[in-house]
This record gives structure tokens, sequence and C-alpha cells, in this order.
């Protein structure tokens, strides 16, 4: 086709259009809200309203939402029965691609009204935290905890995990993150999600395209990698003397850069901040030198801004968090962004089928096996 | 950015190279060859071959690829026991993506130098049509049938799920189906792959990713769809009236037209005539009758060719073939093809990260909830 456009990786390409979220002037907006504000000013619960049903909810709206997420919290026990089967070892992102694909057998929710994909969204919401927070029972030798009525997402996550209610300044944070991680338009696991999604397919097989996407080290698995990153050095010259060498190797460093931000990610800024002041109320000051260490050549030398998963491992870890966790925490977030693209795409359809440049061998004839 | 191009569905981008599928001329090759000679002179393990290696096997070659595949038909338990899970009436297709993303958790193979993912590949491939086997058993509340040593990957898969080996031509006419199946460039299933392959996923993940897109009826479900359309008619009236009345509501007819091939599929043809000599032999003609029903009208009126889904479906109907596996068939032969994209991929990668163009409301102030 003399008239194809040529960009592997498709930088440059505009694959459709999205009301649910922008980056405009540098700073992300949900649905025309600036990501700074609806940090400050609201829970994920609103956020994930807003991602949804295109608008910010009133309290009555707000309650509601919580309670039908609350309905659909109790994982079917065919879930949990694939739970068990799979090895400990298993990475946690691998489990939530099984589980989330067997709970979609389960799926309570009926037809494809507008409605219907909706509630469909916010029971995959809940699934997901909660085949989560059972995992991580189960990984700690210890039987699933019953959600507890009037908890935030967030709180009600932690709470599942660690069978005790969380303090607020610790919900509050990993509400923060989830607010930051909900949706990016049209990135990776997104995409793969739109063009699951083009096809006509079900939003659990989206969904489940999002989450082996988000997995990779180069998306979601970036906050994981930067931890595990982080936690090799004991000190910050440790880090510094690593990141010489990572230099010197030319090694990509986890948790740094962004196709959309050239000039740093507005949402490692305000994460930043608050694991700051985490690092300080708990006495854990040296992982901010650590932090530093290799933040300062990679800003000053490489201009490599960090990410927002650079600081947020950081803020799990302080959590008490275990890596493993941090990734599916993404996917606890994200899915509200993917089930709203997935909405989105089948509304407006048109499926995704680009073009490819062959490099491969010209023509040839087969010969018969026998005469090879 | 001023330099965008914006193309809503990618038509006209070339997203990437590859050497391992083109359509030349309106004519598919897989690495050079074309579609029409392989269908002619090998066998689908040769093509798989093919596909994940390069080349043709030679015959020394090909049983040693054989000898893999063999190697990797048995399930792990736990797959066993995922499927037993899953409510009968489940799409064979959801029950594939749950089992595969399960057999993941015990890959067999370790490591991911080339050989290592080639390998890896073989056993997802063995993997798929042993999941396919096995569900079609238990839906026919019989129990699994090893594999039994010396059948080509279509007879092995039909010999699983009836306990009995196929005749040599209705194992040759499943073969040739799963050669036209097992590739074909950047389709939505195979660049959903890419694009988790492009987040360094693994793949696993990448083949789940490729399950639930192909899943959707304006993809492979359309085989599955196609069928389900013709099985509504008696008789070509039936069919003839069907179509008036498809056209008059401009409903999409699944099974024809496709986004390359503007002037007919290649497969189609190659499948259509080895179709029309099966409804022969099984004295079947008056399927041939209401096929022609439909594509005449579509071909002549709206010119809009019959896909490979067309003829597809009604083959394994006269193969008596239940509906549902029909997908799951495309599937056992596409997942060569994925993973031959996933190593391209992961090989010399660069990650998928579109833009997308905002249609949403303009910036706004949130209005904190207690005053909204």
């Amino acid at each position: 086709m003399s008239t194809a456009t040529y960009s592997p990786g498709l930088e440059g390409i505009i694959a459709g259009d999205t009301a649910i979220g922008c980056v405009d002037q540098g700073q992300l907006l949900y649905r025309g809200y600036p990501i700074q504000e609806l940090a400050e000013k609201t829970l994920f619960g609103e956020v994930a309203h807003l991602l949804l049903y295109g608008e910010l909810p009133r309290t009555a709206q707000l309650n509601q939402f919580r309670q039908t997420l609350f309905s659909f919290r109790e994982l079917p026990p065919q879930v949990v029965q694939a739970l068990r089967l799979i090895p400990t070892d298993t990475p946690m992102m691998d489990v939530l691609r099984t589980c989330v694909s067997m709970a979609g057998h389960f799926d309570p929710v009926k037809g494809s009204s507008p409605d219907d994909l909706r509630r469909r969204a916010v029971w995959l919401l809940a699934t997901v935290a909660s085949i989560v927070a059972t995992r991580y029972r189960f990984l700690q030798h210890k039987e699933p905890v019953p959600p507890k009525e009037g908890l935030s997402h967030a709180a009600q996550l932690l709470y599942q995990c660690h069978g005790v209610e969380p303090d607020a300044p610790s919900a509050k944070l990993i509400d923060l993150t989830l607010i930051l991680y909900a949706e990016h338009e049209f990135n990776a696991s997104t995409f793969a999600n739109r063009i699951c999604a083009s096809t006509l397919s079900d939003m659990v097989s989206c969904v489940v395209c999002g989450i082996g996407t988000l997995k990779g080290p180069l998306h979601g698995g970036a906050n994981e990698e930067a931890m595990a990153m982080l936690k090799q050095f004991k000190t910050a010259d440790d880090a510094s003397k690593w990141i010489r060498n990572a230099f010197a190797k030319h090694e990509k460093v986890m948790g740094f850069g962004h196709r959309v931000y050239k000039h740093g990610d507005h949402r490692a800024h305000i994460l930043e901040a608050e694991m700051r002041k985490l690092a300080v109320q708990k006495g854990q000051q040296h992982w901010l030198e650590i932090y530093d260490a290799i933040k300062k050549p990679m800003v000053e030398e490489k201009k490599i801004f960090p990410n927002v998963d650079y600081p947020c491992g950081l803020v799990y870890y302080l959590l008490d968090l275990p890596i493993d966790i941090y990734t599916p925490l993404f996917v606890a977030a994200r899915v509200t962004g993917w089930c709203a693209h997935y909405i989105e795409q089948v509304t407006n359809n048109r499926i995704y089928r680009p073009l490819s440049q062959y490099i491969g061998p010209p023509r040839r004839t087969v010969v018969p096996i026998d005469q090879r």
C-alpha cells in the first residue's frame, strides 16, 4: 500500500478516540479532572465511579457504588479451589491471570447493556481485589478473611490481606497509589485490552489481556523491578556504584522513563512527596538516600525521569507489602481503566488490524519432505 | 503532537516488521512459501516447524519435532482438576483461556534462549490440543484418552477427542484447516499477542491474550458464528429469505469480508473446494445449496467475499464436530503463529504505545464530595 505509514511501536500514531483520560500539558487528566486534584480531594472509589460512569459521584451514588462493590467481594468457591491448585512460587500476576479468567465462568452479571457492562466492571474490580487478598492469605498459610462493611476499597483490600483494619494513613496512601494507577490512555495493557474488545470479545477476556500485558517489566512489572533493584543496596554508596556500572553497560533502569512524559511523570512527583514523609515517619530515611542515589544521576546525567513505578515500589515496601503483590495492586486499580476502555471500544467499534512490513525470505517453492 | 497520524483501527499503519508471513499479490505466504503449495504438499507438523524454526523440516527433523510434541501431550493434573471446576455450559474458548493460563504455572521448559522459546512453543502447541480434547471428553462424560504414538497432530487431536483413530481423509482435512489457520501476519489476536510481548511479558501471557482476542465474533469466533447462521436453515430458500432480510437491515454476515483481502480470501477458495467434495461424499449436498444461497448474493451484490471461516465452519460440521470446538481448533493451529510472533517481537523489541485523541470533557475542577 503506497500510502501506508511505517511506525513500529506505533509512536506518533493516534490509534483512536477516548473520552476517558488524556495527558494535557504534561498533566494526566481523568475525564477532565487533573490527577493532582483527584489525589487531593477524592478517594479511589470516587475515581472508579468517575472512570466507569463519567462523573464523580454524589454521596448517595458513592454509597450505592460501594454497596455493589461489597456485594461482589465473595469469590466463587471454584476460584478459591483454583487458587489452591497453583504452586506457591507462582508469581502473583500469573495467579491473577488464571483466577480472573476462572472467575469469568461465574460472572454474576448477565446482559450487555451499558449498565450491565458497568456492573460487570464493578464485579471485576471486587474480584481482582479478592483474588489478591485470598492469594496473600494462602501464602501466609491463613484462611481468607470475609469483607467488612464500611471500608474504602483500599482499606478493604488491606483488611482482607491482614485480617486487621489498616491505620488510616496507610489506607490513604494505598488509596492514592490506586488513584494514580487507575488510568493512562493508550498504554500497552489498555491498548491490548482495546484490541481484544475490538473483535467484540468479552470484558473478562479483555481484562485478562490487560493483566498479561501489564505484567511485563517494561510496563506495570516495573514497580516490582524497581524495588527489587533498590533492595539490593544497603547504603547510598552501594546504589551509586551500581548505577555507574549500569551506565557503563548501557543497562535499562526500571522505574525510569516514559513514552509520553519526556520531562517527568507528574504522578511520580505526587507520590514521591508522600513517600518521603512515610520514610521519615517510619524512621527509614536511609531508603531516601538510596532512592536519590539512583534518581539523581538518572535525571541529571541521562535526563531520564522517574515514572510512577519508582516511588510506588518504595511506598509499598515501606508499608511492609511483599514485592510480589506490587503489580497486582496496579491491576486492582487499572482494572477500572481497562473496563472503561472496553465499554468505550465496543460502543463505537472498529477492529484493530494494522499492516506489517515483510522482511522474510522471498517467495519460494515447497519441496516435498522426501526430497528435502 | 503536530506530526501524529490519525488512524483508528490502524488501517494503513505498518506496526512493525515480520519475517513470518505476508500477503503477496493476494496470496498468503508463510516464510516465503505460498499457502496453496503448503496445503498440497505438507502436513501441519511441517508448517508448525516452518513457522517456529524458519524452515521446513527434513524427515529426521520432523520426527524429532513430533517426538517433542508427543512428550508434552500429558496435561498436569492441576489443569485437569481446573477443567473439572468449570461449568459444562462455559464456551470452550473461555475454558481454553483459563486452562492455558493454569498450564503456564507448570511450564516444563525453563530458560529463555531462542531454543527454549521454541521448545516452549511446542509445549504450548501440545497443551492447547490436549486441553481441547480433554474438555471434549468431559463434555461427553468420558475420561481423557492418552495420546498414541505415530499420529499426525490433527489425527492425534481427533483421536484424543473420540478415542478412535480418525479415517485418513478426515484427519487430512482437519490438518488442512490447521495449515490455513496457522498464521496471518498482524491480525488482531497476533497483534494483541505482540503488544503483550512488547512489555517483555511471558509467552503464556501472550498466548492467553491471543485466545481472548481470537474469541471475538469479528475474528476467530466467526467460524462458529458462520455455522450457527447456516444451521438455522433447512433449505436454500430459507437461507435466501434470511440474507434478503439481513441486507434490508444492514446486518453484518459472519464469515464474509476481510481487512486485507478485498477480492477474496485465498484460503477460502482452497478450503471451499475440499468442503464441496466432503459434502458430496457425505451425501449432504443440501448444505452446498444453503452455503451458496448466502454466498452468491454476498459476492454478486455486496462484493463481499467469504473468508476462510465460512467454509471452515461447514467442514467441521460435516465432520461431526460440535460447533463450540471450531474456534478452539483455530487456536490449536494459530498458537504456532502467535509463538513465532512472540519470539520475533522479544528478539527485536520496541514497546507498543500509540497515542489517542481526547474527545472527553474539557479540563475541570474537582468539587469535594460534600459539595457536589
